[in-house]
């Protein structure tokens, strides 16, 4: 941690700072430069984050050096890390894809979905039943009857199911069901029920909220992982920026950068990423190119009569589709002709 | 609702959505302009927002005319709401300030600033309990012992008080000692939570989400008083930009926006808003001068010391010092030397 | 155009509003719904445009049905164009790659560069002889000494040569040297450099603002196709957001979008739009899986010296294995083991 | 400047890092903390800044302590900048209106408006002739006829006057009418204009970009200064985020921030910052309890047929009434009733 002091901090104030900082076992690096004079504190993150230094007589601004995560970080487990669901490995290879329906509907559109994409490649099954909206006027899924439906459609097929879970009460009713726990992004920054996630033996699904930085989000990742689960996947799902023509700006370049910050595996929702259907096969090969660790993909029979997310589903045909242009080549580049 | 039709879309599929959509009890009218064909329809928003036409093939977009938005909305309710707590009121009036630590951190640390900011002119006390931390190795709260020191020092010094509450399982504890439930702003679309504050027969504190658009804020607020409780106060506390030199973006045109959509009151929140103390005074000007119904300010004895918000908070005699300001005159307009 | 007009908008004032339309010649359709009353209006949208409809008394807000631009869009040329630019063709086929240094710096630097990304299979070359910088005490770019150089380097290896043009006052110096004109983020909306480069003859680069809509860009694609020049490729490059690990946000989700809308070729610079080395790979696959007509990648022989943009350059080794990453699959999918 | 190191740096890399920088004349302060070894880098800012230490083998990050401004900032200028213009202050005092039509429409449009705004207490007159517009087919000013009629409106009524100039080209000509120049946001990055306007001799007015960080804007202000003009004004129109309901969102922030961070003064645009006129008077009264040196507004006799920017302006008498609103006070703070 570097505190930068303002330019008028006398030396009465710079001895204050740096005796309060010692009396707490903290050392200090001080710096004269040209313009600005700085003090590099080293101690413990604990006590320095308890220290409200930024508010100290004299000092301007407070810079952080150390990333604020440790279990999330790559130093502190440099492989990355593989998750087993089923028979489905997560991380560290092969990417999987999640498909199914936004919410679980009926018996019929479950299982026929979870035929669907499970002969066309899908290696997990997804299917809401509590459903997050933001309005109380619009279908709030079928609750535990959905997820009986989801778990009877994942056990025939034999793929591993995903279900939001959005409240510390329904905890262990949704676990009992699913295979991975997913939390949605506006319950990213949940920390109460990020605690209890930890502690409910299952793997989960952590999307990045609306409007989290990277750091925000790995953070997030680091309650869970505190409670001694090991087994979160990261998924981007889209951020907020001020361009209108898609729901949500899908920010790509978060696969990478995890990729080097972390050991956590990270899948792409391209369904939320940009709230149109049309765009959902191109922003799932870019996702993959990027070096993703799998997709999860809305996939509805038909979109036309679907509950919620219509607009960003898929037919079972254009998730077919999609499946085959997930293996050609990124491209072949035209290097300029009779050359 | 509109419906924006593609260029291409041909009468059979103009013919095929129409009779969906009449089937559904929507009346629909056709309108074709120079390039674009238009379908608006009329019918219950229920049925609308039930159908996924946006899917429908030959849509190319939906236009809703309609706010989402009902309960919270002007034409609902047109006069300005007022909410009372204890002696005070809140919206359509006079405006309050609700002022106090940012945690509960010990009896004395509550006590004094209860009494300074009583006696400096506020009208309620707001101190954390239980806290929302972006690190699970920060402070978190005292819990309910914090919640025992507040409900003292507002019963000392007759300042009803505000504290947040985090998730259900502890919104009982929560409600029994405070007077008003804060919402804070990661959980703004928390819906069980929304949905469970709404029957606890409390006035609520609804923040603003990071990257919330006003539209969204309602809509939570809605949840709320579709649950039949009528008393939520809004509060603006800051969006998330790109500038980083302030903690967030505070956004003060939703104060008339919000003015001009809903008879809701609404208070601000300069702490959080700019995220250093040496703004909190001109942006609580600011806010009350946009019209706002009250502000929400941090304040401590020795911010230097707080185990969270130190950088934020106002010492007591800064909070003196700002409520000075807040009964000046808004400028004296200079037109010219000699003139 | 639709009107929404206010709840309380009486007969006296929607007939005002229809008089007056209807005496510019506009067609009104009268349409009262549920919650609201529209107004369609049918006519031409120069003299829509020029009504402020917005202000007029009892109207509550405008939706525009129709996009604003028309040179750049689908309907108005339903196939993708192609340019040509020495032997290379940019749009409808192959992707292809312009790279080169940000700043051409010195003969050596810009031949070697040249030299060796024309054996990995660039098509074009960049490098940038006026340099826009934020800060007035930035190296500023080799001027006219620059171009040349470029052109050189350009005749050499046969590769056609791209640079940025700042102000109008340099475009001819501009246009006698490159093949293509670039009009960099911070021009996008420099209105009468748009129109000069309009009228220039040369195939145009436009980059997308750092916080510029889709429509507002292809609005400014417009300004240059209604000069009479219909050579215009857009190139993304990142977006500014409240992420700060990236350098911007790049939108991968505008290839698709910007495909479906206009008829323009849109390449992608993953080195501007991350910012970092680092992530230059794997965004250039993702921009190709994505669908771009081509990228836009900044090499440097020795990017620790290079006088700006050294952070995001890879070097000529790095290029080359960009390069050879780019024909791989995109992905080969697991679907789970044993099964 | 400060350099932290990747984890696995080796001392070799340490090293070759550390000689690199002192053969240029840096002085490099190493420091070993808990998690990050950190490189304090001391020497002229320019060498510093020609160096992409970014790039180095073995570093992480860069962290830049200093502010990159220098005449722009309050260390080397503690005192407020005043700018006269005509028997106007601009600065360091009481606040100014700047007030006129978007763009000079007609003769009597403009002289009408100057007489109204100026008996109703402004002290300065705006009006546009050059008007960057993104839309090819909007008005796009008078021209020269605009600029001769806005100059006769301020020279009958004695009020300085504001006008846009959007291209070096037309500099002298705009130069020649007014007694200030305006530099709209979307030029606030257009450096060759930047440069020619510091050199032009008249004071200028500094419109922030759309998405221009204030330390941007602080730098774009330091493009003029540098040329030898401290005349500049700075003008905060509103940033874009994802909020919709505004056309902008206005930070008031940036007013105490940059009082703290710069001699300029600055002022306040609530007409695009809101772009909806009933937004202006809140926010005008906000701009300037919040403590800025004056304001923007625009003001036309009828806006429902302005030719731009209709529904974000005044009548006169709306601009009346603001004018008398501004003198009230901010609040009178009610803290509860019967204490």
């Amino acid at each position: 941690m570097i505190l930068v002091l303002e330019p008028d901090a006398g030396s009465a104030e710079v001895d204050r700072i740096v005796k309060t900082l010692e009396e707490k076992g903290v050392k200090v690096h001080y710096s004269k430069g040209v313009d600005k004079t700085i003090l590099g504190l080293i101690g413990d993150k604990q006590v320095l984050s308890r220290l409200a230094v930024e508010r100290f007589s004299g000092v301007e601004k407070v810079i952080h050096v150390s990333e604020p995560f440790k279990l999330a970080g790559r130093s502190f487990h440099p492989e990355p890390s593989r998750i087993q669901v089923g028979n489905v490995t997560i991380g560290g290879g092969a990417p999987v894809v999640i498909a199914g329906p936004c919410s679980v509907e009926s018996r019929d559109q479950i299982l026929e979905t979870a035929r669907a994409v499970k002969q066309a490649g899908a290696g997990l099954l997804r299917g809401g039943a509590f459903k997050p909206r933001s309005s109380p006027y619009s279908f709030q899924g079928l609750g535990e009857e959905g997820l009986k439906l989801l778990a009877e459609a994942g056990e025939e097929t034999g793929l591993p199911v995903v279900s939001e879970v959005m409240d510390p009460e329904n905890l262990d009713l949704v676990a009992e069901y699913v295979d991975i726990l997913q939390l949605g992004a506006r319950n990213m920054q949940n920390f109460h029920l990020l605690k209890k996630v930890g502690k409910a033996g299952k793997p989960v699904l952590l999307k990045r909220g609306l409007s989290a930085t990277i750091e925000e989000w790995l953070m997030s990742a680091e309650y869970i992982l505190n409670e001694g689960n090991p087994h979160v996947i990261l998924c981007e799902r889209g951020i907020r920026t001020f361009e209108t023509h898609t729901r949500n700006t899908l920010d790509l370049s978060a696969v990478p950068v995890i990729r080097h910050l972390s050991h956590l595996p990270i899948i792409v929702d391209p369904s939320h990423g940009t709230g149109k259907w049309r765009y959902v096969t191109p922003m799932s090969r870019a996702a993959l190119a990027a070096g993703a660790d799998g997709l999860m993909v809305e996939v509805h029979p038909d979109p036309e009569v679907a509950l919620s997310d219509g607009p960003q589903s898929l037919t079972l045909d254009n998730f077919r589709s999609m499946m085959a242009e997930l293996s050609r080549p990124v491209a072949r580049i035209h290097s300029g002709s009779g050359t």
